[in-house]
């Protein structure tokens, strides 16, 4: 099972998919927790190539083919062997961030990061998390973080809003998606995800049987 | 006028990029005179990080979409900006190598090969120079080189033999190409190259004029 975290900066997806790894290998299940851009050897090389220096060094066409050389990579040496061996993937980001960052930032590549995912990538998380929260309260949790995210500050509120509503756009589109409502306090977030993902977790693995 | 080299390893096409630039130099023209992988330093970077290193640490995908990255950033950073200014451009390899290694190596990657090249670079040099050579001289020159090019010794002559076959079946297929025989001496191959050059060079400047 193959299951991804998705939300605006702020959002708390990657506490919640931390949260969630824990748990379910506390309840004895193999668990890989990975996160994007990045998640293998290779990505994390291509993330700082891309994060570090100025960040308008690339464009955000070359931009968005590294991260899908990174995504790539990431696919081959962590996510599909961890799936083979039987094991739960929990990945902190994934495609749809890609559709939603690149889609939104610029909206004539939304047609081009669909090509390249359909001709270089193929694969879709079999259940998707979208962590949703205001942007102005995502906004001003990330900002209060010690460790503010890479580039964070480029964006803005504006730029957040339209980001979610892209998230949200997504959401509707696509049954794998599981709607959280991000605002409440952490226990109650995860409690809702626990909720959410069980279910769908053992009716997986009693199709297996 | 954006001019590309091509050929095998060995095939002197470098020797003769640079030997056409010095020539167009010296009559006068504006030129730029780069190379692929990199060609700028965006580029460059990622050609250290596909070439430097286990050659088997990238798969054939992820180091077409890692390639594809530093073509866009070159011709987007060198030469486009050359073009807009009036330059010529010499490019030793461009695309067409792309289309050839990983579609000769990887048979089942070319239709991806094209397909990335039409959504994410969609352009093609208005002329190609294929230095064309018996592959078992291209291969005896190459080594008795000092600097033998990265990964060279990876392809053998078999493989060199399909490429050449390749590029063959590239320069029927499109009018761009020029075909010259690279195995005479070089300042014979340089003459048939000039004579080929300067007549279309001089054809263009002439319908911009």
């Amino acid at each position: 099972m193959f299951i991804s975290f998705e939300g605006v900066d702020g959002s708390g997806k990657s506490t919640q998919a931390k949260l969630l790894a824990q748990k379910l290998i506390d309840m004895g299940y193999d668990v890989v927790l990975t996160r994007e851009p990045g998640g293998s050897i290779g990505a994390e090389e291509i993330r700082a190539l891309v994060l570090e220096g100025d960040p308008d060094r690339w464009s955000a066409e070359t931009e968005l083919l590294l991260f899908t050389a990174a995504r790539r990579d990431h696919l081959e040496k962590t996510i599909r062997p961890a799936l083979k061996a039987g094991k739960i993937v929990i990945c902190d980001r994934f495609a749809d961030s890609t559709r939603v960052y690149q889609g939104t930032t610029r909206g004539d590549l939304l047609a081009r990061v669909n090509a390249l995912h359909e001709t270089m990538i193929g694969v879709e998380p079999d259940m998707t998390i979208l962590v949703d929260i205001d942007p102005k309260l995502g906004l001003s949790r990330a900002k209060s973080r010690q460790t503010v995210e890479e580039r964070f500050e480029d964006f803005g509120l504006e730029m957040q809003i339209k980001m979610r509503a892209a998230f949200l756009d997504l959401a509707q589109a696509e049954t794998r998606f599981e709607l959280i409502d991000g605002a409440q306090e952490i226990d109650q977030v995860f409690e809702n995800i626990i909720d959410t993902v069980l279910p769908r977790l053992e009716n997986a693995h009693r199709s297996q049987a």
